[in-house]
């Protein structure tokens, strides 16, 4: 039987780097694309406990459907699982982002709750991402390297746990491939305030990214920035072992 | 000057536990509240990348204010730290959540975005959560722990990087407190199908949890099923750095 790959993402289904991901695997497999209906940046691994999802196909041939789910993109994975995938797929992706997923974006990333869902389900998982965030992004010089990392996650799978988060900086050529942990950055100025023609004030949520540790070049901003490709194993296990004698010793 | 502590939820900011959690530990310092106008349950470290915000005063006495705001948990940090905070929190706390938050639900969680966000900012930061979600649960038995575990993390800190997740048990007197890491688990039967009268499906994003090792007695599933209260250490830092050396070898 033909691998089965699942595809979502936090764009939405039309979003063209999805649509080129699909064309980008789908020699390896077949693909199953269940996405946002629209754009859902931001909504890291949240899902939907109190809204009615549905789903809609949207495109069938040949070893592709692409249907689109109202929901969250961990909704999308989870409504995949349970209700369109006619077996358990050998892969999920999230991608390709349009938009930069490394260091503390990981944690805010849709695509990476498509990654961390399908790693919690125990399937090897991957999140592609490119730090371009134009609805245009030219995402060709991605395709041999996702060629090449998809069929090598296929055959080989991922030690249970760790999923891949997967960034390649804005402009190629690209330099290389880096295996990378993410690096301490903090968002800051996240407040735009307005006031509002009736009278009240609100806010947009806007932001702007410091890298705490620039000079590290283990990090995927420093690959990222450097012109690298940073895959970032990722673990869904985020248990501080290393804290646990001190709090053994707090002896509450 | 009075240690200042930020609280958030993922509950509402009239949910009992919220109230419960400012009551005990309004003694220790400033209490600025900051949470969403309704339930945001499983909203995790989402942010609202494209709604506008606004800030809601609620409540305000001597050395507590309540603030709600329209997003989810993260905005609610966020919105604070920028607008609300006369000066940088010594401490930021989610909950108290009514359900629990061990294992998996570590990824789901808004209470836990709460505290990643916290953690992202470099502020010591906690999570509790009570494995009762009843709207009326009882949360005086974990006054005593609240009070002493927060007591402490004001005064000691916690290492950068790393916030705690602390889920206390159903039943009342609980045995002791123990310092776990996540259970492996998996939530499946996560959909319900329903037919709409005007003709088309919907489905309810429900679930039920299995614990995937529920002989290890080192995990916070395993303590809560036994009546001890959970502390998990938890890092912001998700890298798996014990991937490193299979990734390099793959050549890429």
């Amino acid at each position: 039987m033909r691998p089965l790959i699942l595809i979502s993402n936090d764009d939405g289904y039309e979003a063209k780097g999805l649509r080129s991901l699909v064309d980008m695997v789908r020699h390896l497999g077949d693909v199953l694309v269940c996405a946002p209906e629209g754009p859902r940046s931001g909504q890291a691994c949240a899902f939907s406990a109190t809204t009615p999802l549905m789903l809609t196909l949207r495109a069938e041939e040949e070893g592709v459907a692409i249907w689109s789910c109202n929901g969250t993109p961990v909704d999308c994975v989870k409504m995949a699982l349970a209700e369109l995938c006619p077996r358990k797929p050998d892969l999920v992706i999230g991608g390709i982002n349009h938009g930069d997923n490394g260091s503390v974006n990981t944690h805010y990333s849709g695509t990476m709750g498509v990654t961390i869902e399908g790693c919690l389900k125990y399937i090897p998982s991957i999140a592609f991402s490119l730090c371009d965030h134009h609805a245009d992004a030219d995402f060709e010089p991605l395709r041999p390297y996702i060629m090449k990392m998809t069929e090598r996650v296929l055959r080989e799978g991922l030690p249970q746990g760790i999923c891949l988060n997967i960034n390649f900086p804005l402009q190629p050529a690209f330099k290389g491939v880096r295996i990378c942990r993410m690096a301490k950055g903090t968002w800051y100025n996240e407040t735009m305030k307005y006031h509002h023609p009736r009278g009240y004030d609100y806010w947009w949520m806007v932001g702007h990214y410091r890298n705490d540790e620039p000079e590290a070049e283990d990090t995927d901003n420093w690959a990222l920035s450097n012109g690298y490709v940073a895959i970032t194993p990722t673990r869904v296990d985020v248990t501080a072992y290393e804290a646990m004698d001190m709090l053994k010793a707090w002896n509450f």
